[in-house]
């Protein structure tokens, strides 16, 4: 049973893993150096545990202690119970869902791992924004795909942000990151996936046709602003696009990864 | 040509449009009763005024100025040259893609015009989030479809947060707010459409065979919490799902409206 603690004073450092959670660069070096995230609502703090991280601390208010009794049982980790006020002071915002988690990161697990029996994967190349990554963690899980590969310059799954827009699916699907970018997908062929890149290329062929038949599939996306580099773009076995009315700009990553995950997953 | 008029004082009463755009429940107000609303960025900008809205005024920094000088020539309306410091001041946030203006609301059109040669239409019950009123219109503009109909609680489409996250499609796909929420189902299955409610109804069949062969398709989406109405979902001719893997929450609103979007396009 987790112990109840409470906190009355916004300086305790007890607190120190929930501070100024609006500030991504505070937050980066501060979870990179303690190897913890952040999981916001009773929804995705249980996610969480159930996923099998092991909780650190909980910050909440009265009001929520209730709720969580049977998560709270699970796990000898502090509970610091704090009033509504003192959580938005600590954490720089007021906290809609009421409690917060912080975790402990797990080491990933390889490549090998994570595609061991997948037969749809999402490569994700340099998705910067944390909502996008959490959206499309989210549909893919949603739609049937077995896993995602992030490369280097993608953002963390496992940042406040990402967990709560993907409603726990950054707990459910494997994913790891590559550690090498220039051959990712050449390797990802190799391991007989056909890497589909989504892209507005010359060359494209519409979603349905690309992955029609095929039977190990990679989806690979690229940014939100300048799409997939060169290298990807033309290291992928296929390109293709989702068919849009003229004269619109394209889908955001979010509605097209969505798109792209449900024909893919159809084929 | 837009006069430039320098500003250098954040209470200059010349800047009341532009104050506090946080603030929604002060926006709602102030937008409602001097029938204005707000376009955010160079692309929205111009994409604003070359919908045929009426502009009220410019605000800008310096350097945005000459980007726009081509959409300047076309109006008379003031442009306020303030400094980015001042410009954050009154607005309450950093005006990351620097130029705004204050347009005039028109007349919304009848529900006839609107649906006048519309074999695609999306309908709207209560999405009360802007963001999410701004992918939907974004994703159904580029997917093909013909117009939108709002329920009367659904969020404003000239919200800015919804101008801006819709990419100026707000603009030019055909809208229009229902006065009538009870019938809107009926009166719409009278006009010639089948409408097709996204839900989780137990007789809700997959949206490709719910949307298979029709002509006239309204596409009925409920809110982001508890989803359509009980009226609405059974005044609806077909219930229809988009296929999930068990035990994940379902997609988002966004996400899944860009799905049902891509399939009712292409049936």
């Amino acid at each position: 049973m987790a112990e109840l603690v409470e906190i009355a004073a916004a300086d305790d450092p007890r607190l120190a893993d929930y501070r100024d959670l609006r500030d991504v660069q505070l937050r980066k070096h501060l979870e990179a150096e303690h190897g913890l995230f952040l999981a916001e609502g009773a929804k995705v703090v249980r996610r969480a545990i159930e996923g099998g991280f092991p909780v650190r601390s909980f910050l909440m208010a009265p009001r929520w202690l209730d709720g969580l009794a049977d998560v709270l049982a699970t796990t000898d980790a502090p509970c610091y119970v704090v009033s509504e006020a003192l959580a938005e002071e600590v954490t720089g915002f007021h906290v809609h869902r009421g409690a917060l988690a912080s975790l402990v990161r797990r080491p990933l697990p390889s490549v090998a791992d994570v595609l061991d029996g997948a037969r749809s994967v999402v490569v994700l190349e340099e998705i910067v924004d944390h909502t996008n990554v959490g959206a499309i963690f989210r549909s893919a899980a949603a739609l049937g795909f077995d896993a995602a590969l992030l490369a280097p310059r993608c953002a963390d799954p496992l940042y406040r942000r990402s967990v709560k827009v993907a409603m726990g699916a950054v707990f459910s699907l494997p994913w790891t990151r590559l550690t090498e970018w220039r051959d990712a997908l050449p390797a990802l062929s190799a391991a007989g996936f056909t890497t589909v890149a989504l892209t507005l290329a010359d060359d494209s062929a519409p979603i349905e046709e690309a992955v029609a038949g095929l039977d190990k599939v990679a989806l690979v996306l690229g940014s939100e602003g300048h799409g997939l580099s060169a290298r990807w773009e033309q290291a992928a076995d296929r390109r293709a696009i989702i068919p849009m009315a003229a004269e619109i700009d394209s889908l955001n990553v979010a509605a097209a990864s969505a798109v792209a995950c449900y024909v893919t997953a159809r084929r």
